[in-house]
C-alpha cells in the first residue's frame, strides 16, 4: 500500500507531504530532537528516499518553516467588513489555533531551532510580521502610515508573538483572555500613541467610531474608565 | 608613553580597558565588521598582546556583552520612594541614553550578531531581562506575581526592547515621546490585565493611587478618557 502510494506519488507531491510530516513533528518537539529516521518512518518511505528529497534535516526544517510561515501569514486574512475590534478577535483566534497546534516548532522557530540566527529563517520569520503588517494596515484603510502608527502596528505584532510564547511557557492564563486581551492591548497602544500624536488620534477615532457598543474596543475604553481612580480625572481640550 | 601605561597595567585591567574599547567600537559599528586590529590600535597595544588576554572575537565580545548586560541591569535600579511613573520614566531616560550611545551594538546584540543564537549570548540577554523583572516587581512591592501580573511586566520589558529596536532604526520619533509612551504603556498593559483580573485591578489601584494629578499615570487616563467616543462610555460596576 505504501509502495503503491510512493509510486503514484509526484516530485512535488512527495515534498508537500514530507513537508506535512515534519511540520506536525517540529509542531510536538524541537526540532532538534526529531530525526530524519523518525520523519521517514512517519512519511512511510525510507531514510534514503528523504535524502532524496531533502539533502538534510536542515533543509527540511526550512521547507517546513516556510510552509508555516505561508500558514501564518494567511491566518491574518479575514473580510475588509464589520467592526475592526471583531475582526482582530477573529484573527487572534486562529492565531492561537494555531500556536496551540504547533506549539513547540512556534516556540522552537521563535527562540531559535536548529536554523536559529541564520539569514534565511530570520528572513522568513520577517516575512511574517511583514504580511501580518501589511493585513493590519489594510484593516485600517491606510496605505501610507506614519512613524507612530508604524510604531504602534510592529510593537502590537511583536507583542503578540510574545504573549504567544510567554503563553505556552505554562498555559496559565486561559487563551481566550489573551486573545481579547491582545485586541484590548492594540486599542490601548494606538489610544498611548493617540495620546501624543493627532494623525493617531484620528486613527483612533475611526476605529472607534465603527465599533459596537458591546465591542471589545468600548468594553476596553469601558473598564479603563472604571479603574481609574475618580479625583484625578479632568477634562482635557478634545 | 603607551609603553609605561601597559607595563603598569594587571591583567584585570587591562582586561577590563580592551572590554570598554570593545564597547565603544561595537557601539558605533557591527560586531561584525569591527577587527582585532582595530581594538588593538584603539587600546594602543599590539594585536598578539589582545590575544593575550582573549583567545579571539567571539570571546571578546561575550565579555563586551557581558559588561553592557550587567551596566543595562544597573538602570532599573531606582529608590524606591515617590510615584511609580515618575520612578519608570527616570529608568526609561537611562535606558535611551544607553541605547543612544551603544545604539549599534545594542542593535546588533539584540537582532543577532557574531554570537547569536549561542546558548551563552542568549543566557545573557535573559540576565538583563530578568533583572529588568526583579527591579520592577520590587517597585511594585509585590514578591510572587500571579500569572497575569507575569504576563504584563514580561510583555512591557519585551515592548521596550521592541520600542527601542525600532527607534534605533531611523530615529523617527523623538526619545522623550517613547520615553513617557513606555511608561504609559505600562499602565495600560496593567490595565488590559486589570480588566479581567481583580489581582491585577488591585495592583493598578495601588500605583494609581500614589500617582499625582499631573504624573503620566493620570496624564494617561485624562488622555484616553478625551480620546475615546462619548455616547460608548457607559457606567460600570466598580
Amino acid at each position: 500500500m505504501k509502495t503503491g502510494i510512493r509510486r503514484r506519488m509526484g516530485v512535488e507531491q512527495r515534498r508537500e507531504q514530507l513537508i506535512s510530516v515534519a511540520l506536525e513533528l517540529f509542531g510536538h518537539r524541537s526540532p532538534d530532537d526529531v530525526s530524519i529516521d523518525e520523519i521517514a518512518a512517519a512519511a512511510g518511505i525510507s531514510r534514503p528516499l528523504v535524502y532524496h528529497y531533502f539533502p538534510g534535516k536542515q533543509s527540511l526544517y526550512e521547507a517546513a518553516l516556510g510552509r508555516a510561515a505561508q500558514e501564518l501569514s494567511a491566518l491574518f486574512e479575514e473580510p475588509r467588513e464589520g467592526p475592526l475590534g471583531a475582526r482582530l478577535l477573529r484573527v487572534m483566534g486562529r492565531f492561537f489555533d494555531y500556536v496551540e497546534e504547533h506549539g513547540t516548532g512556534f516556540a522552537a522557530l521563535m527562540r531559535g531551532g536548529p536554523a536559529a540566527g541564520s539569514g534565511r529563517t530570520c528572513a522568513m520569520i520577517d516575512g511574517v510580521r511583514r504580511a501580518a503588517y501589511a493585513q493590519m494596515l489594510d484593516h485600517l484603510g491606510i496605505p501610507a502610515p506614519g512613524p507612530r502608527l508604524d510604531l504602534a502596528l510592529r510593537s502590537w505584532i511583536s507583542l503578540t508573538e510574545t504573549t504567544a510564547l510567554l503563553w505556552l511557557d505554562g498555559r496559565r492564563i486561559p487563551r481566550g483572555e489573551l486573545e481579547l486581551q491582545l485586541v484590548h492591548a492594540f486599542a490601548a497602544l494606538a489610544a498611548v500613541s493617540a495620546a501624543h500624536d493627532d494623525d493617531m488620534a484620528a486613527v483612533l477615532h475611526r476605529i472607534l467610531e465603527d465599533e459596537p457598543v458591546h465591542g471589545p474596543f468600548s468594553d476596553l475604553v469601558n473598564r479603563l474608565g472604571a479603574v481609574a481612580p475618580e479625583p484625578q480625572r479632568q477634562p482635557q481640550p478634545s
